[in-house]
């Protein structure tokens, strides 16, 4: 384990450089990214023994708190902010593991739906056991408060909400 | 763009379920993968017409914050926290491009340095000005409070620090 925060120590470069302005948000995204790591190892780790990785559990779940147990694929895309390719990765390997089957939208011939499986659910409801339990036990001082910062950001950001008011959005968004 | 919030409504999902204790905590976990994603990708657009990634970016500047403009890639895994073959990754990468080169170490006779090449130098810096930029545009609130709360989870987690008192770190922690 190192002594010294390296993050910090990145910090104090930045602004020995006298790039002070930019500084708390460098230490910021790098953060994000370190701890962004260190959660979803955590994660993984306990989704593993279940066969499902932190996105196939993400799609059981959407799906499990849907109406009927399904969902068209593109709309999971859409509520999980993902990539198509990513939703259709997740479906094939959750198909051959028989936790989701695929089945023709009945109104929308272009329109493909997951459907969950008894044991889809069964799988999803015993990895949730082990998944709140590791969220339980993570030290997080004040969750609400780092919620609604992190909140912030992502709404800046576009990803959510009406608001597209000038300066409410991150430079160089993509998606706009 | 979707209306509601998709985190905010998991997290409905969650309490509406009886997992109240763990729904803070889910919401968190969830908003770190997704404004991770935000963030890496407004940084890589930022990077990408210096022809850089981020860890190959972080790699350069650690690089030239050292003394003498070159570490052993042992120590570069170690301060930037990845594994070893992402190291040898970003290094192959920065040697094709001309920005790094490798050196036998002067003593060490099992260790190798990445050598910040004057161009390495001079790209680090240009990409820096764009960096800067797109950090101080970031909409954060309080970044200060922000990454000490990121911090604490860092910290609990073994990241660095003297500290390994019980209960200090996280569960499941497959680095201890």
């Amino acid at each position: 384990m190192l002594q010294v925060d390296p993050i910090a120590e990145a910090r104090r470069n930045w602004e020995a450089h006298g790039w002070t302005a930019a500084a708390p948000a460098m230490a910021v995204v790098t953060s994000i990214m370190r701890v962004q790591q260190l959660l979803l190892a955590r994660v993984e780790a306990a989704l593993r023994p279940h066969g499902l990785t932190f996105a196939r559990y993400e799609v059981l779940m959407l799906l499990s708190f849907s109406r009927r147990g399904s969902l068209p694929l593109g709309k999971i895309g859409e509520r999980l902010q993902v990539h198509p390719a990513s939703v259709t990765n997740a479906v094939d390997r959750l198909e051959a593991q028989r936790l989701v089957r695929r089945q023709r939208h009945p109104t929308d011939r272009r329109a493909v739906l997951a459907v969950l499986t008894p044991r889809g659910r069964s799988v999803a409801a015993a990895a949730t056991i082990d998944v709140n339990e590791l969220f339980e036990a993570l030290p997080l001082v004040d969750p609400d408060r780092l919620f609604e910062q992190l909140r912030g950001v992502r709404e800046a950001a576009g990803d959510f909400g009406a608001s597209d008011a000038p300066g409410t959005r991150l430079p160089c968004d993509e998606r706009t």
